[in-house]
C-alpha cells in the first residue's frame, strides 16, 4: 500500500509521488490549510492538505483526529524557508497530499502516549497503545537486532539451534516451578523449565557438540521489580572444552551483539577471582565503572584498644575489618550525612559504621583514641588517604561485612555521582566456590552439575572451588556458566556432599545420571539473560520496557486479564478441585 | 581440545598432526594393530594404534569399548593401497595415533544405535543415545539451518522478531488449552498459547508494522501420530497489506529456506480456489505431485434409470456425483482389489463405490445397464477414458463425497506408486469460506478474526468467502493465514453471525475489541508449522524425528518421566486438590 515509511521520505525524494501510511500524531489548521504529522514505527513526516491541491483531501483532513489511521498519497516538496524542523529526519520536506484515505478511526487516547508519568496500571492495561511510540518500537527493534546477531554469531561458530521442551519435568534450579496439570494422566503434572540445563547436557551426551537456544524460562517466585515470571535466556553448551574455550565464545558473542547494536566494547574482558571480588568490592557482581576498592585493615585494628575491634580481629578466617576510602568525602558530605550513612548500612546487618576524616594534621574522629599514632599512620598508608578524604570502616562477620560494605560502596558512588552512565565495564568473576553452607545445609552455589576443581580435600566444603564463571556488566550479572561434571562418580560424590540421597538423586535426575554412564564427553557452557542484556543495551532501567507484554509484580497481565478463573468442566477434565481458603 | 572434527580430516591434511575427539564407533584388532572408527557429530575417521608408533596408545586402545569417549592425537597418512573406503569422506586417510586419552567410559549400549526397528519405547527412554548418530544430528543441523534462514529472510524484509507471552489467557483456536495454576491468585489459571494470534494483531495496533516470531504453541488434544502437545510455528504479521503482499512474503520465505537447505523450488506457487480444490481433489490440501482430478458427472447420472443416482442428482447444491479415472487400472488391479476399494471408502462414509472398466468395445460393469449408450459415451468423454482405464464413482452428500473420494484418490495413487518422492509441489488454496455450519452451529473456518470478502449477503453463511489462504505442500498443510478484521463493526458482526454474544466476546477478546477502537491498521499474516516443514525438508515421515525430546502419543516424555506426581505441599501452595476418580 505504501511506497515509503514516513522517515524514508527525505530531500532526495523532492518532486516524487509517494504514498505513506500511519497514525495522526497531530493536526494543525493554518488559514484553511491543514498540516498533519503522520507517524509510523520509524517516526514522523508532515502532510499538507491544501484546497489548491485537493479539495477532497482537505475535506477528509478536516474530519481526522489524533491516532486516526491514514493512507496519504502526494508529492514531496521542500518546506518553505524558515519552516524547516531540524528535530525531524524529514524536517526539510513535506508531502502535499493529493489523495487521503481514512483507514480507521480512533477514540480519544485514554492517556497521553508520550507521557511516561502516567499511572502504570493504565499503561499496562492499554499496552498496545503504550507500545505505539517510536521510542518503544526502537527498543524492540534493538532487541530483534540483538537476538538475530546472537543466532548468526553462534551459527557461524558451528553451534546448532535446538529447541528443548517447555512441558517437562522439574529442573534443579531450586526456585519454585510453574506446574501444568496433565489431563491424560490424572494427578500428574508437567513443570515449565527454569532453564534447559539438563537437556543441554543430554544433547552433549548425544554428541551434538555445540548447542544453543534462545530459550523461554519460568520461575514462580515473588517478583521483584526486575523479575518476570517468564524470561528469555541465551543458552549455550559445548563439548570437549575447558573454561577458556567457553569464555572465548561468550566474549565473541557479547562483542558481536554490542557492536551490532552500535556500542563500543572490548573484545576480551578482565577477570577477577570470586574471593578477590568479595574482598575488594563485597560482591560477586562488582560494578567496575569506578574503582573505590575496600582495603583490609584487620591487622591494624587488632592492635586497637577498642575491645569490639580487637575481639573481631581475633578470628581472621571468620571476620573482616574493611576500610573504604571516600575521596574528598570530607568536603562533599556534611557531618549529618555521614551520620546518616550508618542508618543505610544498618539495614543490611551492620552494627555501626565508624569513620575517620583526613585533615591537614592527620586522622580525626571519635575512634582515633583507640589507635596509636603509628597505627593511624598505617591506616592512612593502607587506604592511600589524602587530605579531605573520609575513610569508613565495617567490622564483623565476613559475609555481613562484604554485603553491607559492598552496598555502601555503590551507595556512596551514587551519592557522589561518580558512576559514568555511558560506560560498559565487563568483568569475568571466576573461581567460584562449589558449595555454600547455610544453617548447616550444603547448597551448590551455581548448581550441582558444576565441575569442582578438586574433591581431594573436603574438610571445609566452602573452600572447594568450582570451574564456574559469571559475566558481570556494570554491576549486573549478565550471565554465567561452568564446566559440568561428565563423570558419574564425581556427580554422585557431589550429591553425597550436599546430603542428597541416592534415591532422591535418582528420582530427580535419574536420566542424567544414566546418561553419564554411556560415554558423556567433557562439556560446559553458559547462559545469559537476554532481557537484561537488552535492558542494558537500551539504557532503560525496567525489564518491563524490553518485554512486549509484561506482567506486573503480582504476575498479572493487565491487558488480557491473565490469570483468570476457568470453567468447572475444565477442572474436571484435569481431575482438579480448587481448595477453598480456610476461614 | 580438538583441532579438527573427524570428517574435516582429509587427504589435504596428510602429514599433519591433528587431534580429534569423539566416540568409538567400532574397534578391530588386526595382528596386534588396533583400528578404531572414531565418530563425532559429522561422521567417522579411522584411528590406527600401532605399537611401532606408540606402545602406550596401543595399550589404551586395547581397553576401549564401543561408545567410549576418546581424544586422539596423531599424524594423518594415506591409507595403504586397496584399503581405502569410498563410503567415508575420510576414507582415503587414517590417523596414526601418538597419544590416546579415554575421556569417559561407557556401559554397553541398551540397543543398537543404527537399528531403527528397535522398540520405540526403548529408544525414547534413551533419547540421548538415539540422537547419537550422524543421521539424527543431520536432521537437527537442517532444522537449525532452516530456522536461521527464516530469521534472516524476515529480518532482511524489515520484520521484527518479538516474543509474546507463554503464560497468557485462553486463545481462540478452539482446541483445548493447557492450563497453569497461579499461586498468587488462588483458583485462577494461565493458559499456554495455541498461537500468538491475538498478540500479533495487537502488535499491529501498536504500529509495529512487521512482526515475526518462531513461537512455541500448545494444544492439549488427543494426539495423532503427527501431532505433539507443543509445536513450533513460524508466525508472521504485517500492516497496510493485502493478500498479495502476504503471499509474496511467504513465497520468498519458503524459497529462501528450501534453497538454503539445498532443495530446488520455484519462487512463486500456483493457486487454486478452495471450491475448485474440493471439487477436483476432494481436499483443501490437494497433493498435486500427480493429477488425477475428479470429474463432475451429476448431470449425466441424472438421466440414469438407477433411482439412487437420479435421486441424488436432484439436489445439485447439496449433493455430488464424482468420477475418478484410474489410468490403466483395469490392467493393474484385479477384480478382487477393485472390490476391496469399496471397503476402504466405506470407512469414510461412502455407501458404495461403483466403477466401470473401459474395454475395447466400451464401458463394462454391472452399473452400465442403468445408462443409455449416449450417456455412457458422455462419461467416457467427460473423464477422458482410454482402453484399460477404470473409472470409479462416488455419489451422495457433497462433503462426504469430497472427503472419501479425495482420500480414495490418494489411496489409489499410492497403490499405483505414481507419487514421485523427490518432488515439491506447492499450491496456495485461496478464497476459503468464512464460515462452516455444522449441526446448526456456525464456526469460523479459519478463525473469527479473518476478514470476510463481504457481509452484504448473509442469506447462506457458507457462501461467504474470506480473505484466507493456505499453503499446501505435497498434500500437507504447511501453513496458512488471512487478512484480519481491523474494523470493530465487522468484528462484532462476525461474532453475531457466529452466535457469540457481546458478553462472551467481551469476556474472551475484550482487549482485542478495545484495541480495534483505537486506530487499528489493516493487517494480515500467516503461520507455518516449523516441525512439519523440517519433516518435509528432511524427508522423514514422523514429527518425532525432528523434535529433540518428543512426547509419546500419550503426551509423556519417557526419558524424564514427565508428567509426574508432585508433593502435596506444592498443590497446597497452588490451592489445588486432586479429584479422586469416582469408583
Amino acid at each position: 500500500m505504501r511506497t515509503h515509511y514516513c522517515t524514508d521520505v527525505t530531500e532526495k525524494n523532492i518532486g516524487e509521488a509517494v504514498t505513506v501510511a500511519g497514525w495522526v500524531n497531530s493536526r494543525r489548521d493554518h488559514g484553511g490549510i491543514i498540516f498533519i504529522d503522520l507517524r509510523d514505527r520509524g517516526g514522523i513526516v508532515q502532510l499538507v492538505c491544501d484546497p489548491q491541491d485537493s479539495k477532497e483531501a482537505l475535506e477528509i483532513a478536516e474530519t481526522v483526529r489524533d491516532e486516526f489511521v491514514l493512507v496519504a498519497q502526494g508529492k514531496v516538496r521542500a518546506r518553505g524557508e524558515g519552516l524547516e524542523n531540524p528535530n525531524l529526519i524529514t524536517g526539510k520536506i513535506e508531502i502535499v497530499v493529493e489523495k487521503l484515505v481514512i483507514e480507521n478511526r480512533s477514540k480519544p487516547m485514554p492517556f497521553d502516549l508520550g507521557d511516561e508519568k502516567v499511572n502504570e496500571e493504565i499503561r499496562l492495561r492499554n499496552r498496545f497503545l503504550e507500545l505505539r511510540t517510536p521510542k518503544a518500537f526502537n527498543i524492540f527493534k534493538l532487541r530483534s537486532k540483538a537476538t538475530i546477531q546472537v543466532r548468526n554469531t553462534l551459527d557461524e561458530l558451528g553451534f546448532i539451534d535446538v529447541e528443548t521442551p517447555i512441558l517437562t519435568k522439574s529442573t534443579p534450579e531450586g526456585a519454585r516451578d510453574y506446574l501444568v496439570p496433565s489431563r491424560v494422566h490424572p494427578g500428574e503434572f508437567y513443570a515449565l523449565p527454569q532453564s534447559p540445563q539438563l537437556f543441554k547436557q543430554l544433547l552433549m551426551v548425544a554428541g551434538f557438540d555445540k548447542y544453543f537456544q534462545i530459550a523461554k524460562c519460568f520461575r514462580d517466585e515473588d517478583l521483584r521489580a526486575d523479575r518476570q515470571p517468564e524470561f528469555t535466556q541465551i543458552d549455550v553448551e559445548m563439548s570437549f572444552c575447558n573454561q577458556e574455550d567457553v569464555i572465548k565464545v561468550a566474549e565473541r558473542l557479547i562483542y558481536d551483539v554490542f557492536t551490532a547494536c552500535g556500542k563500543e566494547v572490548p573484545s576480551t574482558f578482565p577477570r577477577i577471582r570470586y574471593s578477590e571480588a568479595m574482598e575488594k568490592y563485597g560482591s560477586d557482581k562488582p560494578d567496575l565503572r569506578f574503582d573505590m576498592p575496600m582495603v583490609d585493615v584487620i591487622d591494624i585494628f587488632a592492635n586497637s584498644t577498642n575491645e569490639i575491634f580487637s575481639e573481631i580481629a581475633k578470628d581472621k578466617k571468620k571476620n573482616r575489618i574493611k576500610a573504604l576510602r571516600c575521596p574528598n568525602g570530607d568536603n562533599i558530605f556534611s557531618k549529618r550525612q555521614m551520620k546518616s550513612f550508618e542508618d543505610y548500612v544498618r539495614k543490611f546487618g551492620a552494627k555501626g559504621l565508624g569513620y575517620f576524616q583526613m585533615k591537614e594534621d592527620g586522622l580525626k574522629g571519635p575512634l582515633t583514641k583507640f589507635f596509636s599514632e603509628a597505627d593511624l599512620e598505617e591506616i592512612v598508608k593502607a587506604t592511600q588517604l589524602e587530605v579531605g578524604d573520609v575513610v569508613f570502616f565495617g567490622a564483623g562477620d565476613k559475609k555481613t561485612v562484604w554485603d553491607y560494605m559492598g552496598r555502601f560502596r555503590l551507595f556512596l558512588a551514587d551519592q557522589m555521582q561518580i558512576i559514568p552512565e555511558d560506560k560498559y565495564e565487563f568483568v569475568w568473576v571466576v573461581d567460584f566456590p562449589m558449595f555454600e553452607v547455610e544453617d548447616g545445609r550444603t547448597k551448590a552455589l551455581h548448581h550441582p552439575f558444576t565441575m569442582p576443581k578438586s574433591l581431594d580435600n573436603i574438610e571445609d566444603l566452602e573452600e572447594i572451588e568450582s570451574v564456574a564463571y559469571d559475566i558481570v556488566l556494570n554491576g549486573t550479572e549478565l550471565g554465567g556458566g561452568s564446566i559440568r561434571i561428565h563423570k558419574e562418580e564425581i556427580q554422585e560424590k557431589v550429591f553425597e556432599l550436599m546430603g542428597i540421597s541416592k534415591e532422591e538423586a535418582n528420582e530427580k535426575f535419574g536420566f542424567l545420571l544414566e546418561a553419564l554412564r554411556y560415554g558423556a564427553p567433557s562439556h560446559g557452557g553458559f547462559a545469559m539473560g537476554l532481557d537484561r542484556m537488552v535492558m542494558l543495551l537500551a539504557g532503560t532501567d525496567s525489564i518491563r520496557d524490553v518485554i512486549a507484554f509484561p506482567k506486573t509484580q503480582k504476575a498479572q497481565c493487565l491487558m488480557t486479564q491473565a490469570p483468570s478463573a476457568v470453567d468447572n468442566e475444565q477442572l474436571k477434565e484435569l481431575s482438579l478441585r480448587i481448595r477453598q481458603p480456610q476461614a
